[in-house]
């Protein structure tokens, strides 16, 4: 292969069926090519709540966060797939393609569709921001 | 594997140099996973030409569609790789989906750039109408 795709492959997850699929996906090609996953959930900062509530907002955030990587981690190591996991907060998809150069991983795997506020972003602004800003390839998993 | 990637991979050539590094990848993959490629190039039918003009610009359109296909064609081949190559015209994403599924591709590799409109296309619209439209997995090439 001219350049192997799969050495360091990150996942964002977001709890969603979705990103398990690209989850699931990324096990597959990692498993099949001794390849290592970084698997990251984004606690997106919200703008528009006031201090306490935002203190709040984000504490469930972090959590609901930290128990998707460790199911995530659970199912990669169960396919005997070498992981780590990052929690980040801020802008998903800007933390995304930080972390993708500062791991210099070789693809981001994402689901075609997140939950909620997610939604708009794997749907609308992933495709377009990752594609412009991602240090490398993107796979979009259906 | 769950599925396999790469049984049938979809990929459209826009003359540009990002389209040229998805067909050099997709061959990759396939060779590696003894897949077909399906090459396409998209005619675009442009809205605001007289229908002089309209057609003089199609014809040259045609003509470029098919020397990029014959060149990806050549490159397939060289490397050992079963392909086809199919020229639409129309819409480029709404074409690309439709073929995706008429030839129940299993992935759909794009550049992460194309030459001119194609531009717009890969950076904005395809990222999100191909994540929106397509039957299957896109993987876009940086």
């Amino acid at each position: 292969m001219r350049k192997s795709l799969y050495m360091n492959i990150l996942v964002p997850l977001d709890g969603s069926e979705n990103s398990q699929k690209a989850l699931l996906q990324a096990c597959d090609l990692a498993k099949n090519h001794q390849g290592h996953l970084v698997l990251v959930y984004v606690v997106d900062k919200p703008l528009s709540l006031n201090l306490l509530d935002r203190k709040e907002y984000l504490g469930i955030l972090r959590k609901f966060g930290n128990k998707v990587l460790i199911k995530g981690k659970e199912i990669a190591k169960n396919q005997g797939v070498d992981v780590t996991t990052i929690i980040k907060e801020g802008n998903i998809s800007n933390e995304i393609v930080k972390l993708a150069r500062n791991k210099k991983c070789n693809l981001i795997i994402v689901g075609s569709k997140g939950l909620g506020k997610t939604a708009r972003f794997f749907l609308g602004s992933v495709s377009s921001k990752l594609a412009n800003n991602s240090p490398c390839s993107i796979l979009i998993v259906k």
